[in-house]
């Protein structure tokens, strides 16, 4: 297994790991497999979505704020940061993604995003990569 | 593969199911690969949350239950049980947790939660333990 | 790996495609282990939902393009269809199932869904089955 870290440098923030992936991978020396990334914390989560135009993460971010508000007379957690732990599961918290050849096979458009729901922070991922 | 039957006593709630899941892997004697846990229901998931404030689950439920009604005249669904669907899969029916030293590999605050949209149920979980 | 491909006839769609990963399931002829289903695009996702009453994938639509609709004077992205993007990651663009006895393990009301939200348009979808 594999821990990296990230650090969110906004509140609310898309970062593209898939490099952070791939080093992974290519020190694992694994050829085929299925690699799995999970982040530890409960206010970030993990998509896979468009590598290309920012605006897509951008436009992803308000629609979720909207979605879930940060400020909601309804929340009673203490920490005030109920909207973030929303989004996390909405994300989730993990993916999967299918190795073969030495390459992650993800699709032209598709980056590997670090949800970012409560920063700036330092973070944590865990990768492992089963195969052979 | 574990079968383990979870008891749910109100229509919506979060069950922590952590030490289920630990049973389950203590039960394999595997060490080290990777566990996944598969709700085989529609009107159930599976998250992965904060596991100290109980105000987290609650608030999470609030807004869930808000952004998608139990009542509203688009539904058609005749079983009258629509949001429960939608529910489940906004948090998604199994997730994955990576195994290692016997241990699953949480972070400091992550609990693993049973989301029951639609009880008082009997339910079913599967989970899976790959590795040696 | 075995590479589908899948077309959607309409712009927002839920595609039953249980048969299909059945289908690569009896070609591996690996009897136990864990499936992987993965999407390769970033305006569609897979989940698991029921497969008996079609007015369930029809809800699940209508819900989701409530909360995240087609048009909106806040989205930048210059294709226009940011909504496509945020649905997919709401399902998210993988699923797991269990294998066992050359069956996949799921839930009597369960069936994979491939879900379109930019169509029509010709998809791919990836299938890994590892075990034995």
């Amino acid at each position: 297994m594999y821990v990296k870290t990230i650090s969110s440098s906004t509140h609310s923030q898309f970062i593209n790991i898939t490099s952070l992936i791939e080093e992974a991978v290519a020190e694992s020396e694994i050829l085929s497999g299925i690699v799995t990334v999970f982040v530890s914390h409960t206010t970030a989560g993990i998509t896979i979505n468009e590598n290309a135009d920012p605006d897509v993460k951008r436009d992803m971010l308000k629609v979720l704020d909207r979605a879930v508000p940060w400020e909601d007379p309804e929340y009673r957690h203490y920490e005030g940061n109920t909207a973030a732990h929303v989004k996390a599961s909405l994300m989730g918290n993990s993916t999967q993604i299918i190795l073969e050849n030495g390459k992650l096979q993800l699709g032209m458009w598709q980056g590997i995003y670090f949800c970012e729901f409560d920063g700036p922070r330092q973070r944590k991922i865990q990768i492992q990569i089963l195969g052979k």
